[in-house]
């Protein structure tokens, strides 16, 4: 499976492949759950071309690696152009300075300790230009570093980007830096304790955490407790029949949306970004998670903080990739 | 009322006035609800001496600010010295830019607008040499840069310093610098939606928030809503009450701590800070409030943040002040 994605100011892959010769690129790469992203960029973090793998995060590390280089080379495609270096998100917590996985969910077998950078590096060989740099991060903050630089935080000195999908996270700049954290954790709102999840275990293994309910996955687990109809198993079914009328899916669909206004108004009074930028599958629910979150956010929010612009995301799925290129272009 | 601190290595207030003729020291202010506090201090932002008055908030800035003026002409007690500089750490939210309160509970009559620095600045004339720069921040924050420079927080790039007392006010130190925030309120935790404090309403007129229950008066107010004794009127006689057995008082007292350790928590998981210190009058009652406050963080905190050390504040009553000399010397 594989997908181009052209900016609409290009036409045509092979077209940007070819350029590739004549100007410094380097490779962007997004390795999700289920899916590996990779594309060329320019100095202006532009997509000049994408391919896109499935992941097989459970044959382990070795696998993910070799999926990022087979992706590589179809995009040089032959060019005897070379990568001025790589930059990455990948999912789980990351060590940034060394770019080493500290820890991950389940989906990634033996992902922990794994020296992504390095192991990227070997993998790539010569399509690397000599002392190249290979630059690693969490994929959540590559995606706020694609907003903050490109998108719906571009300007603003500080922001909080939230992706809520099948899970919640979240990406953190400040003075236009990527917050890490002593622990490599900083900008994590998925396990903030949350009125209104009491009842809901986080996949951390505590109650009450905002992922359990503000997720993809909390959603329908909500929609579940709540007495819903057992034939829908997921949260996009949850949003179906929500827009259909379903009572319960609709209670469900406001609560989770609120759970998540109410974090984010936490997460503003002790941050006070600048903007705060929502993305991921949930919010395109539409209008009926958008107003319950927004009017939650309203509800707890102080004063000072009513204002603060909350947007959503301008960049789509081009944001942890344009986010990753920006980082390797910050490291040349 | 006064008082004077005098450091342990340094004996007789006396004495330090006049040493301050032959090396340069700069003025210190701690602007609380009730009481003012200012010090000479030297470059190591050792407090020389120090005197209090009241505030008297409701008799407006040009009080507030007079009596600052007449606590730096006790200090300097007549001697030639001039003050190289001032620091100052004000109750409210504050524009450490401009020197100026953005916005401030009804305590401090008109104090919303007061231009301190510059205030200050017209009070103390030729007490202060030539372009003295006059700093004025948040005394949370001041608080906050004193255990960082001196106290529980040496040290470390990041710390979050909160302060249980009468409210609940918070610091953030990242990358060795306070965080200000978009609109001067980063750092607060006192309006974070809390689980358990659904029941009472903030100061800021919400519901639920930290400080509604985890304040002194949180902690009074939830005593009383549990059905506590009405002849008890304020924290320190819950604490009181809690030490004698009063059932009541046991758990408003557990109760109101483990909100805190609860929240402390969510900020932990999205700021990820290297040590969190602890300060404040309500922490004084001892193991009554620390094992549940840490057990409730314990219970919330994801795997990576369970080793976070958190520390009473080293300080005391100094920190603030001695934060406060700190700004001072780095703006000079």
């Amino acid at each position: 499976m594989a997908r181009r994605l052209v900016p609409a100011d290009h036409v045509g892959s092979a077209h940007h492949v070819g350029s590739a010769e004549s100007r410094e690129v380097v490779l962007a790469v997004d390795i999700g759950g289920t899916k590996t992203s990779a594309a060329l960029a320019d100095r202006g973090d532009m997509l000049l071309c994408t391919e896109t793998a499935p992941t097989r995060a459970a044959e382990g590390p070795a696998a993910v690696v070799s999926t990022v280089a087979g992706l590589a080379q179809r995009l040089l495609d032959g060019s005897p152009a070379r990568l001025s270096g790589v930059g990455i998100g990948a999912a789980g917590v990351v060590n940034a300075v060394t770019g080493t996985i500290v820890s991950a969910t389940d989906t990634f077998a033996d992902w922990p300790g794994t020296p992504v950078a390095e192991l990227v590096r070997e993998a790539l060989g010569n399509l690397l230009v000599p002392r190249a740099p290979v630059v690693v991060q969490n994929d959540v903050d590559a995606h706020a570093e694609g907003e903050h630089r490109h998108g719906a935080a571009a300007g603003a000195a500080s922001a909080l980007v939230v992706a809520v999908g099948t899970g919640v996270g979240a990406g953190l700049i400040l003075d236009g830096s990527a917050v890490r954290g002593a622990h490599h954790v900083a900008g994590e709102i998925a396990h903030l304790p949350t009125p209104g999840a009491e009842h809901l275990r986080c996949p951390c293994g505590r109650m009450g955490h905002l992922e359990a309910i503000g997720s993809g996955i909390g959603l329908h687990a909500h929609f579940r407790w709540l007495g819903g109809d057992p034939h829908i198993i997921d949260a996009r079914g949850v949003a179906a029949a929500a827009a259909d009328g379903d009572p319960i899916a609709i209670r469900a669909v406001g609560e989770s949306a609120a759970a998540v206004g109410r974090a984010l108004a936490g997460a503003a009074t002790i941050l006070d970004p600048e903007r705060i930028v929502i993305t991921g599958g949930v919010p395109k629910i539409g209008d009926a998670w958008w107003t319950p979150m927004l009017s939650a956010y309203a509800d707890d929010a102080i004063d000072a903080l009513q204002s603060t612009p909350i947007l959503p995301g301008a960049l789509g799925d081009d944001a942890p990739l344009r986010g990753a290129a920006a980082s390797a272009w910050r490291a040349i």
